[in-house]
């Protein structure tokens, strides 16, 4: 209980290739506290570039996976019952908001409202937190900022974010890197050799002209990795493939010959 | 616990730049404890509005972010179980009655109709909230007065307030100010010279003119103060309104691309 | 606890201003112990009546803003766990039912059948009313009365009362005053001159007249209230009726100018 | 806690006038400790019939308002929070099962079909009652026997009895008395003249042919005896009939009109 | 607590009359202790074959009438509070696995999916019952073994079990006896003589034959026990049709009337 | 509570017929870490081959049955109240990772999207599991790793696994398997002969080819050698595909014959 922040704290520094200005702008959106929004699909680096923001402006994070089921006491904390009477127990936002951590709320969509209505008074002038049950109103640590991550591709009709959470955020844009870039990411967390993982790359440029075309979703980053460590375990590429690619984002039998036949073109 | 309300008062003036006569109006309302509506759209500062007038009439505010989720029990408060039994805890709504705050239900319209059903008794003649679970009735403090916000915009068949709702309460209509104001109000918030945050405003208002042809809801002042500090930091202004203004409010690339340009005729 | 119905009493007479043989018609009606509904719209004075009959009465009020998420529990009772063990806390209900109160359910439409179907015992011949949780079948107090208030506007096919529960209520209908009742009423409430209590009941019978046309609902009694205080007050009459009169019941454009131009023929 | 059916005894005979062999059919089904079923609209009779045999056959009452929140917990029992632990507290189901009483389970179409299952194995063969969070499985005591009363008129797609739950009772219909019947009914009720419940029940006998014509329900038994209170506690007749017949059941200005013209017709 | 199954014993044999190779097929499976669905309409003898079987194979039977409330911890157990602390109590499934009982699950269609589920892994190979919250992998009892219902008329699109649920059971068809054994059971059930349980067995086979032509379900073997249940009370033919036959499983007046004809036929 | 995982360990091999390359792609993805997906029908042995890779892997194994019910403290885990206070219970997904298990979501499709995030930390780099109500960072075991099963036929746009779930694992297909192979399952685990075994799989490839055309899902291995083990205890072969094979995948009576035919054809 020395440091209640130890386990959140990041001291290695996470790889992470960056594509454009965007390290340069979110140091700048920190030094002003303004809370950012990462937008874009699954497996194209979101997750990574908040581990590595943290390690680079040496606060801790704490990382929360959104979902339906999560309660405002799950962000904000709860009365525990024990031995010596009832104890506080602060949620990762409280903790984040209280010692100075960048709190991420990943997915942040996946929430229900009264999730993601306890953040507006932690994102504009007030930075307040009202702990209600404790009878606290908790003032952010000057360290503190808000981090949501957003997938454009996912909002519905039914979930979305509100335009009155929406515009508390700042926001950055992300997407696949290009080519030679993520040939060097796949090249360096694999191990495969380059040309190895040019072939992949490949691969997954192709599935992704496919989106919108009967695949809902291209092959990220994330895959090529899969694929790329299965060859160096030495798995044969097209079996790699096979596994690491193809049956994950398809379940239609043409698609899949399809997929199968631009990996047979490569490998 | 010798001052419930001391986290709730203002001790400094909150920056409010006026835009007509609702100071006066809103004064004369709380002389005679009508409970009052601020309408208008996200980020044209209601709430900025709430606090300089709580800090004015030197009354504590408690605020309260309103969701789908919340019930009753939330506003008026519930028996928590405790090492010595159950101990009464009052919600936000119970305190400020009890010692004469200001109660102020943002976004009201988000809770569900049937909760916002318990305010009726506070806010007639009776001046009464029965806490039912608690077997008390409660008298509200004579200087308590009840404030929500209420976005027309947002609106839907399935979330509207009841008409016995609105019937009891005053209204204020609140909109973006005009261009001086607002350009005044960005300068003092963001520490831009006048000559930026005029093209700021310019922008905004091209934005807002796209609402309802593809935006959900314009630009608001609080973004414009955003994109304020952004420069402030020495963000280069395209860089700047591309995070703080275009990608928060659109995920279209037509929409996001038109925006751009409008930020290019500026900076 | 020397006298629990204490802070129900109604000491001093609440203004009511009969408009027919209402109060004869209750007063008989008390006397047979017979359940009571009072039909109407919004802000006519269905609970000052209330008020005003159990003072006439001598009887203490338990009043109860229904609510979807209002259990039978809340209005019944439930175990509290103390220092000393379980104790049972009375609900609303319970308590009226037992002291001998009337009992006002206040938009009854609103709770959920659970709470509804709790009073089916209470209102016939048994007068009973089933503690379960605690194992005892109270009889109510003689004096005990069940008072409903119904909307016929809001009712819906989701949420109406069922015929086996309005069977079991007299009725009564509630309308707005004739105009020199409601001039009178206003004058007594607020203490503007008759002459301005004229205008605002004339432009709350113009905006009457287009309930169903774009209004949802007319301007209440309880609206020419809040504008005479606002006058009262100092307020530009013009002002008074913007905030009290139009914009609470319309967030549409042209009927508020509509509203408006008809205000300005007055003041 | 000596005998704990004794509030459920009904010492004094329950007024009951028989329209039929329903009293005898009700006493062989109770022998052979049949499940009866008693179907008919609201308001004639067919509680005060339940009373009435109850008392008859000297067995004590548990009468239960079912709705659609009650759950099977609300039946059976459930375990309480106590200072010396968790307690077993039966619900009106099981008090009745483990005591010999008549179990009442009124308007029971109300309640959730799935909550309705609970009651199977109490009406076959086997005549047990598993309480399965108490681990025990209740052997009916001889006397006990189930009876529901259900209104044909209210079942609709969504809300029915199963068919499996319908063929393990015995049905009676009951419907409103006959004219010289119900008139004699109205003057042991309330002590009006015949001359006056004949015109009463002359008026009922208009509206229920009404019914699927506008009226969603007849005038019942229950409010002519309501009118007929009105009347002997020296209310002017329309007035009394306003009341208790007219405004209760229907809130359509033409069929009020309607309704009174017939009422105007008699008195 | 010494034999924690007695009260699930079945000591007398159950009357039941086979009408066909069941008998055998269950025990064949109960050898191979394979899952079994017992599929049919209400009231045609399933849980009374159960009983006999579990008799028959001299193991206790625990039986769970399944609803839409039930839990899966209601099925598998749950830890108590009590005066020495906490309590582990076993659910009905936990019961019967553990013992080595068969389980009865009537009508596990009502139930909802997570305890449907929660029988899986007792359903395959592993025959094990995962106790998470006590930290126990519950391996069955050799003797144990699953029974469900299944109604297959009542399933619906909402309402079904899942094919990999199913898959997981032999499933053995019931249906009304045929006319002859029919006959017997009524005889030996109510003491009616052949000739009477003739002409109800003749009632019923008209009925049946109106299933899907204005009549959902058929008249059982269960309600023609009832019928001569009555009879055998002295109750005329005529009323005991009407009540035990007729009147349970229609509301609808020309089908009604048309059985009672049928009965007229008869008696 | 000396070794939390002794109930999770397989100590005797589990019988898997490998049908490709399944079990070195496995082995692989297991050394690289990597989560894996095993898609395909109901009953084709996707739990047995994790049962057996565990036990060659030398893992204990926690198995969880998805549902629709499951929220993520099902999963994760959860405080529980005991005589000494509260007392953390770690789910079986939060053992798994803390001790090194393979954890196997079996249909993880029924479980509701929401629920399925919290997989999300422990999918990526980061293999961490945040129990938020603990205030604990779980760093996973470095043996842990998370196994789905996928059933792609049951997807339907209501339950289908989110791209940013599937994109976090590879996948490896499941089928029926051909027909020697199947043959040889059949006799392995019912010991009946190799003819009854392969006229027992003619059975069963000719349903699956009634797959779309009237039956939801095809005879699986599964009810293969349930029909197996009932042959085996000496029943009828036709009885024993009649219990064992059609009664429980079809409840329409043309299916039903049709089934029964192509039976006789063998039998």
């Amino acid at each position: 209980m020395s440091d209640p922040m130890e386990a959140y704290r990041i001291d290695a520094e996470p790889y992470y290739r960056p594509v454009g200005d965007e390290i340069e702008l979110f140091e700048a959106a920190y030094a002003a506290r303004m809370p950012m929004m990462l937008k874009g699909p699954t497996g194209c680096g979101k997750s990574r570039f908040v581990e590595h923001m943290a390690w680079r402006l040496r606060r801790p994070l704490v990382t929360v996976a959104c979902n339906e089921d999560m309660t405002a006491a799950d962000l904000v904390g709860r009365f525990l019952l024990d031995a010596e009477g009832t104890r506080w127990q602060d949620g990762p936002l409280t903790l984040a908001a209280r010692h100075g951590a960048i709190c991420y709320l990943d997915e942040v969509v996946e929430a229900r409202q009264d999730t993601t209505v306890v953040i507006h008074p932690l994102t504009d002038s007030r930075r307040v937190l009202p702990l209600e049950k404790k009878g606290e109103l908790l003032r952010a640590h000057p360290d503190f900022v808000l981090v949501i991550s957003y997938n454009p591709g996912y909002q519905t009709l039914l979930k979305d974010l509100k335009q009155s959470t929406k515009q508390r955020f700042g926001a950055l844009d992300f997407g696949y890197p290009e080519h030679a870039v993520e040939v060097e990411i796949v090249v360096h967390e694999t191990g495969v050799t380059t040309a190895v993982a040019d072939k992949l790359v490949a691969i997954a440029e192709r599935a992704r002209n496919l989106k919108g075309h009967g695949l809902e979703e291209g092959i990220s980053t994330r895959m090529l990795v899969h694929a790329g460590k299965l060859i160096a375990q030495g798995v044969e590429p097209r079996a790699a493939c096979r596994v690491a690619l193809v049956r994950p984002i398809t379940d239609d039998a043409d698609m899949r010959d399809a997929l199968d036949a631009a990996v047979a073109t490569y490998f």
